[in-house]
C-alpha cells in the first residue's frame, strides 16, 4: 500500500518523516465523523450509511482542495491492493459468518442463477449494448477487451443498501435472495473479470466462450473447495487443541487469521479469495463457533461486524472523495453532452440487463419450485421488482475493477482511460445517491412493513415424514435398507432441496460434528 | 509500508499483479503456526510467547534462504513505519485499556522514577560507556549523536516476558511497577530518542541537557492531555449518543479509532503517540467503557487483548527472520572477535546502567513511603532483583530505534550503520533467549508461589478517615469547610497518594462521571 501524498507538503512545514500520518490521520478522523453522523441520521428515511459517506467524503474532498490550493481533493491514491488486500476480506468474510445458512442454502439453486448466470446475461447486454452506442455519441477508441470489461465492472452489484432497508425476519426469503445474490454476484463479477483479462480478444467465438465458463466453473469449485478446508482446519484445531483453556486471546487471533490466510492462498494460487474466505465464514460460523468460549464468540461476532462497516464506510468515503479528482476531470476531453450521454446509456443498459434476467430467471426458479410443491418459494412480482431494484446500485467493486482495467495502480495519462474511470465514478455516485434515497420509499411502498399475506412470514414447511439415510443406519437388515433407500430416492425426486438438507443433517450429526465441532441437532 | 518481495520472482512463474501477496500469506501463515505452538508450549518452564515466536522466524528464515537461494532470508523489509503506525498503537492502547488503574496511581510516582529518571542515567552510562569503550575494541567512525542514540536504543526495555511470569494477583505492587514502567520506559525512550535527534551535538553543556529535560517534560504534559482529552472526547460522545440504541458496531469501531486517532494526531503534532495513546486508554477504560452495551464491552477488551498479542507475535517472528539477513552481515567488515567484545560490552553496560537506577531508586522510592507511613509499598531486596531482571531485555523498541537511526527505511550501505543494526538484533536476540529462558525458574526462586509473608498480598491499607472535599461540599458552613481544609491540607502533607486520591474520587463522583459516564463509586 503506496500512500503518494500530494496534499502533504503544502501542510506540513516542519518535514515529517512518516509519509503516511497526514493522510491516515485524516482518514480516520473523517471516520469517526462519519460514524457520528450516520448514527445521528439512522432514523432518516432517505439517507443511508453509503449515501452518507459519500457525502461526507465529497465535503472533505471540498476541503482539501481549498486547503491545497485547488492540486488535489484526495489524499491517497486508490490501490486495487489497498480494496483487494485489506477492504473486501473482512467485508466478504463477515457476510459468510453472519448470513443464515438454513435459509441460503435453501434457496441456493436461485441464488446460483441470480448471481452466476444474472451477471454473465448482463454483461453480455451491458458490452454489447455500449460496443453498439458508445461509437454513436462520437466516443471511440476502446478495445475489445475494454467493452468486455466494461461488461462485468456494470455488472457488479452493491446491496448494502437494500439489505439495510429489508428485514431478516419480516421477509426471509427476498433478503436471503438479494443477499446470497449480492455475495456471488462480487465473486461471479471479479472471475469473469479476470477470465476476460486473459481472454484472446482476437478469436471470439462460441469456443472461448465456453473456455471462459470452464474456467469459472473451476475456480468456482476449487476457491469454495480451499475454503471449506480452511473452515474445517480452523474447527479441529480449535477443538482438538482447546485454547480457551488458556486465554481466549489465541482464539480470536486464530478466528482473524484463518480465514484472511484461505483469502491471500486463493489469491496466491490464482482463485478467487471472494468465494473462499464466504464458504471459509460459513463452515466457521457452523463448528468452530461452537469451540470457542462464549466470550470469544460474542467478541468474533461484533469485530468481524465492525471491522465489515469500517471497511465498507471507508469505501464509500473514498468515492465521495475521489469524485472531485479534477485532474481526472481535466484529462478527460469529452464535451459534456457526451459525457452525459454516456452515462444515461450506461445506466440504462445496467437497468435492462438486470430487468433481462431477474424476471426470467425468477419465473424458472418459480416453475422449478412449483414443480417440487415448495410453492412457499415462489417469488411474487413485487419481490421481482425489489430484487431487480436492489441490484441496480453500483458500489466498491465496480470502482476497484475499473482502477485496475484503467489505471496503472491509480495513475492514467489516457484521455480514454481517464474518461471511463470518471464515468464509473459518476455511475457509482449517481446510482447509490439516487436508487439509494429512493430504495426505502420504494420498499415501503411495495412491501408494507407488516404484511397481511402471511406467506411471507411462514418459514417454507418442511415434509415432516422420517427420512433416514440408509448408508448410516449400520444396525438395521439389508432389505429394509433398500426399502428405504428406494423411498429416499423417490423423495429425492420429488424435493430435492429437502431431501439433501436432510441427508446432510445426518451426514453432519454422525461424522462431521463430532470431529469438528458443534451440538448435535435436536431432531432423534 | 513497502514491501521488497526479493522471493517473489523466484516463487512466483507466472505473474501476480498484487505484489505484497506472497509476504502477507507467508506472515499470516507463519503467525497461526506460533499461534498454535505457542498454546502447546504454554505450560513449559523455559519457553515463553516471544522466544517461540523468534525460534519459528529464525526457521521460516532459514526455509526462505534455502527457497530463495541464499539471497535473503526475510520477505518483507523492516519499516518503522510499519511499527510505529500499525504495530506499536494497539499494544500501548491495550496496555492503558486493560491497567489497573488503582495500582497504577497509588504507585503513579515509584513509577515516574524508574520510567522518566531511570532512562536518563541508563542511557548516560550506556553513552559513556560506549563511547569510551568501542574505540578500545577497534571499532570508531561513530558520531557522538551515534552514541547518544545507541544510550537511548539500549535503554528501552521489553517486559512482555517477565508480565507472563509474574501474576497480578500475587503480587499487585511488583507488577504494577514492572508494568507502568515498561509502558513509562518506552514512551520515555522515543521522547528522549526524538530529542537527540533534534540536538545541536556541537555544544554539549548542561543549557543542553537541560534543554533535552524541558522538552521531555513539555511533550509528557501536552501528550498526556491530548490523550486525555480524546478519551473524555469518546466517552462524552458515547454517553451522549448512546449508539447501543440502533447498533453496537459503531460503538466498537469508534472505541478503536478515537485512540488511534488520539495516536496519530500525537505523531502529526510530533508529540509522542504512546502517551497520548496510553491516556486515552485509562481514560476510556475508566469513562467510556461504562456507556456501551455489555457485548460491546466484551468485544473491545477481548479484541484489543488480540490485537495486541498477534502484534507482538508479529514483531518478534520478524525479529527472528532478520537475524538471518546475510546481506547485513556481510556488509558489517567487522572480525568475530570485535563483534563479540562490542556485544558483551553492550550487554554489561546495560545491566550495570540498570542496576545503576533500580536499586538507589527503589530504596529513594522506601525512604519516601516510609516517611508517608505507607509501608506496604516497600520495595524488597527480592523485589528490586525482579525489577533490574525484568528490564533487562530488549526488544522491538529498541530495533526499530536503531533501522530508523542507522538505516534509511530499512536500507544502508554504510558498514558501521550495517554493524550497529545487527548489533542491536544480536542483543535483542540474545537478552530476550538467554534473559527470557531465566526468567521463570528466577522469579520461581525468588517469589515462591504461594509466599508466607502476607505482605505481599495484602491490599495496600488506606487511611479510612472520612475525608470530605472542602471544595465540593457546597451546603456546610464555611467555617467548618475552613477547618476541613487545614485538617485535609495537613493529611496531604501526612499522605499525599491517598489524599490526592480522595479528592480526585469526590472531584470525579461529583463532576466526571455525570459527564462523561460510569457509576458513582459506592463510598457515600
Amino acid at each position: 500500500m503506496e500512500y503518494y501524498n500530494y496534499f502533504y507538503e503544502s501542510v506540513m512545514k516542519n518535514g515529517n518523516e512518516h509519509g503516511s500520518v497526514v493522510p491516515i490521520t485524516v482518514f480516520v478522523a473523517v471516520l469517526c465523523l462519519c460514524l457520528i453522523i450516520g448514527h445521528l441520521l439512522e432514523e432518516n428515511r432517505w439517507v443511508n450509511e453509503s449515501i452518507t459517506a459519500i457525502f461526507i467524503g465529497c465535503l472533505s474532498g471540498i476541503i482539501i482542495l481549498l486547503v491545497s490550493n485547488w492540486r488535489s481533493s484526495h489524499i491517497l491514491r486508490f490501490d486495487e491492493e489497498l480494496f483487494f488486500i485489506y477492504l473486501l476480506p473482512p467485508i466478504i468474510f463477515n457476510a459468510g459468518f453472519q448470513v443464515k445458512k438454513k435459509q441460503f442454502f435453501h434457496n441456493f439453486l436461485t441464488i446460483l442463477l441470480f448471481g452466476v448466470v444474472g451477471v454473465f446475461i448482463s454483461s453480455v447486454i451491458i458490452t454489447a449494448g455500449s460496443w453498439w452506442l458508445f461509437p454513436r455519441f462520437g466516443f471511440g477508441g476502446l478495445t475489445p477487451r475494454d467493452y468486455l470489461a466494461i461488461g462485468t465492472i456494470f455488472s457488479s452489484t452493491d446491496t448494502v443498501c437494500t439489505l439495510q432497508v429489508l428485514h431478516q425476519d419480516e421477509t426471509p426469503l427476498l433478503y436471503s435472495l438479494v443477499f446470497g445474490e449480492g455475495v456471488v454476484n462480487d465473486a461471479t463479477t471479479v472471475v469473469l473479470f479476470n477470465a476476460v483479462q486473459k481472454l484472446d480478444v482476437n478469436r471470439l467465438d462460441a469456443l472461448a466462450a465456453a473456455h471462459v465458463f470452464g474456467d469459472f466453473l473451476y475456480l468456482f469449485a476449487t476457491s469454495t473447495i480451499l475454503g471449506v478446508g480452511a473452515g474445517l482446519l480452523t474447527s479441529y484445531v480449535l477443538k482438538g487443541l482447546y485454547f480457551g483453556k488458556h486465554s481466549s486471546v489465541r482464539e480470536i487471533a486464530l478466528m482473524m487469521l484463518m480465514p484472511y490466510l484461505s483469502y491471500m492462498l486463493a489469491e496466491l494460487l490464482h482463485l478467487s479469495g471472494i468465494l473462499s474466505v464466504f464458504f471459509c465464514g460459513i463452515v466457521m460460523s457452523h463448528y468452530a463457533w461452537h469451540n470457542i468460549t462464549e466470550s470469544s464468540r460474542i467478541t468474533t461476532k461484533h469485530v468481524l461486524a465492525a471491522m465489515s462497516f469500517i471497511a465498507e464506510t471507508f469505501i464509500f468515503l473514498y468515492v465521495g472523495m475521489d469524485a472531485l479528482d479534477i485532474e481526472k476531470w481535466k484529462m478527460s476531453k469529452l464535451r459534456f453532452g457526451t459525457s452525459l450521454g454516456i452515462c444515461s446509456t450506461l445506466m440504462l443498459l445496467i437497468c435492462l440487463g438486470r430487468a433481462a434476467f431477474v424476471f426470467p430467471l425468477s419465473a424458472f426458479s418459480n416453475y422449478m419450485n412449483r414443480n417440487a410443491g415448495t410453492s412457499s418459494s415462489t417469488i411474487t412480482f413485487k419481490h421481482q421488482v425489489v430484487i431487480w431494484w436492489a441490484g441496480l446500485m453500483r458500489g466498491a467493486v465496480s470502482i476497484a475493477l475499473a482502477f485496475k482495467q484503467f489505471t496503472f495502480s491509480g495513475v492514467t495519462s489516457d484521455p480514454i482511460n481517464a474518461t471511463m474511470v470518471t464515468i464509473t465514478i459518476i455511475i457509482v455516485l449517481f446510482s447509490t445517491i439516487v436508487f439509494g434515497m429512493l430504495t426505502k420509499p420504494l420498499i415501503k411502498c411495495l412491501l408494507p412493513r407488516h404484511p397481511h399475506d402471511s406467506i411471507l412470514h411462514r418459514e417454507p414447511t418442511c415434509p415432516k415424514e422420517d427420512l433416514t439415510l440408509p448408508l448410516l443406519s449400520y444396525d438395521e437388515s439389508t432389505a429394509t435398507n433398500i426399502a428405504r433407500a428406494k423411498e429416499s430416492f423417490s423423495m429425492l425426486i420429488e424435493s430435492p432441496v429437502y431431501t439433501i438438507h436432510h441427508y446432510w443433517r445426518k451426514f453432519d450429526d454422525c461424522y462431521m460434528r463430532p470431529i469438528f465441532g458443534g451440538p448435535r441437532s435436536d431432531r432423534s
